[in-house]
Order: C-alpha cells, then sequence, then structure tokens
C-alpha cells in the first residue's frame, strides 16, 4: 500500500538556534546525508554557525529572509519560528523536519532508529482517521486490521502529517517539567496510530514530518504569545500550527498519525524559571481549544491555503475580542497565506 | 490519581466453551487465584467441565441460566454470548472477562503480565477522552500530559471500559487470516490509550473489563447472524455490543481504553472454512457503522439502562427495515435491560 518516494522529493529542515550544529549533524550524518538539508539560522542568533562537511544543503540567513519576506508582513521567523522559512522555499513534496537538540534515538533492540525512513513510511502509507483500529497503525509491517474493522473504510485517506515523539525530556510544559525535575522518558512505545477525525491534539514542532503539497501552507508561524521565551515551553506557536492543520486535515479529508519515530532530546532551560511565561500560553489554550473543537470550515474551501483563510476569519470573529494577540495572529495567518503563494512561484538561491 | 479499589470488588467472568478448564486454569493461577470467578459453562456444551482445585469460584450451567432467565425473553447464552450470563449475575463493581483460549502473556522484559492488575489500573485511573496525548496514557508511571494539552482536561473522566490485547493470534477476521495464515503478533505495543470520544472502534470481548455499575447493562449478547458458528469470527456480539457500549460511554460521558495487558491468544478455527459465514458480519458492519456514528442519545438518557433502550428504538425506526436480524436486535436490548433489572434484584446460587 506504500507510494514509493524518491530521496530527491525529500527536505530535511532543520531550524538552527545554536551556532554549533557540529555534534547535532555528525550524529544525524548516517540519516541525513542522502537527502538535501534547508538549514535556516535563527535571525535573532549573532555567531556564524558551525557546520561539518559532507551535506547537501542550503543555509539560509537573515538577509535572505529579509530580501525574501522584506518588511511588508506581520510574520516574524526569530526562533522556533526560523523553521517555517525552510517550509516556505522548499519546492519538496515532503518534508522531514528536526529541533537541533535532538539527536537520533535508539529502538528497544538498541539499534539507531532511521527517523526519516519512518517518517516517510507514515506519510507513504493510508491514515484511518474515520474508525480506530486496536492493532494501531494496519499499515505497519506483521500489522493488519482487527475484526471487525469496516471494509469499506479499509483502504483509508492520504496522511498529511506524521507526528514523531522523544525520548529522555519528553515534550512537558514547564510546570509539569517543574514538578518531575528528574523524570526522563525512557519508554519505546512501538507503534504509529492516527488520530481520529475531530479530535485534537498538542502537534509539537519538535520532530514532525508532512506532506508539503497537501498542507504545506497550513503549518503555520502565527500565534506569538507576548512575554515568548527562547525555550520549547515558552513558546505555543508550534501548538497553534498543530490545531490549525489538524482542523485542515480533517476538513480535506487527510489522515495525521502520531507516534514512532522518537528522537533523543536533550536536555535545555530552567523549567522553573520559565513558569511565568508558560502561564500565559496555559490560559490561552482554554479559549483555543472549544474555538478549533467547534469550528467548521464550508465546503468551498478545498485547498489548505483557501482553509487557513477561513481559519483567520473565525480566529477574528470568534476570538479577536478576547486578547490583541488573537487578532494579530488572524492577521498573521492571512499574511502567511500571502507569503506562501507569492513565494511559492519565486526561484531564490539563498546568500545571492 | 488511582482510587484503591479491593480485590473483593472484582469477579473474573470466563464463559467455558471448552470442557476442560484444567491448562487454562493452572496458567492463570497466580493471577487468578486472589479473586471470586464465575465460570458460565456454554449452554450448548455437552461435556463435563474439569476445573482444578484451588479457586474461589461459581459455575453457572444450563440449569442456572434457565431458571434465572426462563424462556420469557429472546437473549440467547449460547456460544461467547455464555459469559455476558455472568456480567448479568455478578454483583461486583468490576468485571474482568477472558476468552478460555487465552493463557497469560509475558511483556517485551520476559515476565508474565498480570493482566488483571493492568485492567484494573486502566479502570481506576481517568480516562482523556477529549483531548488526544500523543504521550499515552498521561497516568501511567514515568508519563503525564504532553505540553499544550489544556488544563482544563487534565483531571478527566471515570474509564468505564479497559480493552486489552493479544499476542500470537491477534484477532484478525477470517478473511485476514486466511490471506496470512502464518502472521502471529509479537509486537508489544507498551501503551494504553484512551479511544477518544465521539470515535468508534471494535470492541473485541476476548480481553476486556469494565465498571459493572457504570456501564454494565451496556455489554450485551443482541446482536446475532443467522449463520453464526462458534469461532470468534463467525460472531459479531461483540462488535456490536462495543459499538453500543462505546456511543453509551460518549453520551455519559465516561472514559474508554485500550492498549495493555496483553493475553497469549491460541490459535483455533479454519479461517478458510470460516470465511462463508463471515461475509454476514462484514455486510452488516456497512449498515451499522454509518448508524452508530451518525446516533446521539437524548440528555433523559442517565444511565446505561435509559440508554440500552434509546439504542433499541433507535436500532428498531433506523435498521429495522433492512434486516429481520435488526429487529430482533432490538427486541433482544429491551429484553436485556429487562432481564438485567429482574435478575439484578434477584439473590441465587448456582446449582440451588
Amino acid at each position: 500500500m506504500s507510494i514509493p518516494i524518491k530521496d530527491d522529493e525529500i527536505d530535511i529542515v532543520i531550524g538552527a538556534l545554536h551556532s554549533d550544529l557540529t555534534t547535532f549533524m555528525n550524529a544525524w550524518r548516517p540519516i541525513f546525508s542522502r537527502f538535501h538539508l534547508i538549514i535556516v539560522k535563527d535571525p535573532d542568533l549573532k555567531e556564524e554557525l558551525r557546520i561539518p562537511e559532507g551535506f547537501n544543503l542550503d543555509v539560509y540567513k537573515k538577509p535572505d529572509i529579509d530580501h525574501l519576506v522584506g518588511t511588508s508582513t506581520s510574520i516574524i521567523f526569530s526562533g522556533y519560528s526560523c523553521r517555517y522559512f525552510g517550509y516556505l522555499v522548499s519546492r519538496k513534496k515532503h518534508i522531514v523536519s528536526v529541533d537541533d537538540d535532538c539527536l537520533p534515538a535508539k529502538d528497544n533492540k538498541g539499534f539507531l532508529v532511521d527517523a526519516v525512513a519512518q517518517h516517510i513510511t507514515n506519510l507513504t502509507t493510508p491514515a484511518t482517521p474515520f474508525f480506530f483500529n486496536t492493532l494501531y497503525d494496519p499499515f505497519t509491517e506483521g500489522a493488519d486490521f482487527v475484526r471487525g474493522y469496516p471494509f469499506s473504510l479499509r483502504s483509508g485517506v492520504t496522511c498529511a502529517l506524521s507526528c514523531g515523539l522523544w525520548h529522555n525530556l519528553a515534550d512537558y510544559d514547564a510546570p509539569t517539567q517543574a514538578l518531575k525535575p528528574e523524570e526522563r522518558n525512557s519508554r519505546y512505545v512501538d507503534a504509529v496510530l492516527t488520530v481520529p477525525a475531530r479530535t485534537l491534539m498538542p502537534i509539537s514542532g519538535i520532530n514532525v514530518a508532512f506532506n508539503r503539497d497537501a498542507v504545506g501552507p497550513a503549518l503555520l508561524p502565527c500565534l506569538r504569545l507576548a512575554g515568548e521565551g527562547k525555550f520549547r515551553w515558552e513558546t505555543m506557536e508550534d501548538i497553534w500550527s498543530g490545531m490549525c492543520v489538524k482542523v485542515i486535515c480533517d476538513h480535506l479529508g487527510l489522515g495525521v498519525k502520531t507516534g514512532l519515530p522518537y528522537v533523543w532530546r536533550n536536555d535545555r532551560g530552567d523549567a522553573i524559571a520559565s513558569l511565568r511565561k508558560e502561564w500565559e500560553g496555559v490560559k490561552m489554550m482554554e479559549d483555543v481549544v472549544p474555538f478549533f473543537q467547534s469550528l467548521r470550515l464550508p465546503p468551498e474551501a478545498t485547498t489548505a491555503e483557501d482553509c487557513v483563510v477561513e481559519v483567520a476569519n473565525a480566529v477574528k470573529e470568534k476570538l479577536g475580542a478576547k486578547d490583541p494577540m488573537f487578532a494579530r495572529t488572524a492577521k498573521a495567518l492571512l499574511d502567511w497565506v500571502k507569503l506562501w503563494k507569492s513565494v511559492g512561484v519565486s526561484s531564490y538561491s539563498p546568500g545571492a
């Protein structure tokens, strides 16, 4: 059932928040070296990037961002949001994106996990969002549909998004991490599963892959907390983006999978110091979840771009009055679609 | 977060489809011996049961069923349905039910799985059906809610049903098993997860546990295929029951979990010979799934009994004309509620 995919249909996108990528790149070399890489340097990062030799890559820096995006937009690519610039300039069908504080994980037999291969398997085998299979992803080798699974739903739908997981430091929020400072995730759950239609989830941008042709414009850096920081838990841009893309996948009849592959995530940041910033995001979720749960997009919205415009309109109408942040987000969503359309037709080489 | 539960609040219910339970009971002895067991002998089974000594148990046979249930009902307790008689006569808060062709499984470290302990953990920790946690059951030791999980949804809801899985022979239907005669399930997926609200799933009766006080009447032996056989894949009674109980849990704000514990399921039956009987069930699912997906119970239905009556009325109205089987099922659903109410107040000792 898997659709074959060539290596040159994949871009690996890395947002560089650290200047020295030597350890990161060397650890990933056996997995990444076959692919084209897009490295986007956080425009706030002052030091020069250190990247080892031997990769096929393009590096995008602040001048490239300024050149392509200009000043006529509300979109900001600083911090974790720099990865979205890579999504924008890629011309490949599939994107795999891994944070620069993650190394390859090992599976439960001690073998190195090829996270790219697993993401691509997830994306190129169908998803089954309309009925839950208790045996997990039926398209995994050695698995299938359980007795009672309706035959008419077994062909599934295109999987547009694959969300991987994290060993060592799980993606907890600051309060949880502060309460359990010693807790590390070592449980290897050997499964991939489709998140059912109409079920929301917190999608993290740390270790994801997606079908850029199908949903590229729906992964977007549009929500920025007023007191946003440089630690993962001080941002909500990927959680917001995740709710957008899940609602859009549901609307377009596309699937979202979660589970394998794992990456090994290193410690970073001081959870207790981050607690103050975190609460802004916590409060936001209480408004945002009911909004996305009740959001229904009109049937005329048939592309990811259309859908983002509809989400923007709904944000403005339903959330705009609650907090100025949401009015800014609505504008950023519209700006993002414009940018996607304009940059999408340009041909540009970094450092030009 | 776990609610402590005493051993005497649990009944283990076993439907005996085989007369010689020696191997089965001895294998389960270390796990079952602390609990009270209800063994219900399939009324079609002629041979005397062979049960080893040393258990605290009640055995119910055809005369007990005839005495308690009488002839004024459409409910039939033969074959796999005999287990439901055990659900009916139990007076305990929690029921764990395992088929007599299943032995204890081993975990990924080679240790015996205590399926009862895992089911009880699943039932006594909250379920989280309103938002998906990518880190699986947040109430598992060493796990928690992922960043972005709304705090207002973290207390969860009561878990009413725990669905376990199968090593060796997975619960495939006859066509799948016939296509992959050599396939055996050995993948140990070390996870429990809540099946999201409004998501249907094929629930199997092979290895389940439930809160009898909360949803007992919603597990029911009411659908019987005309050509029903004695192999698991020739029946649909548990798949139907599963859709009823899932819809009812969703309506009552209760949760359903799936995943651990595994049991080791032995081979049985000839999949190819069963193919003819199986198709009746396959065809049925195509009518039944849209029915349950669109079913909404009225707010006045506040107990599992109320809900079953509402399901019965809807089956009669929406499916009754499609096949005489559904009219019989609607009647059986109403008969089951009557039986649950009448037997629920009786005190009866087996063999009396």
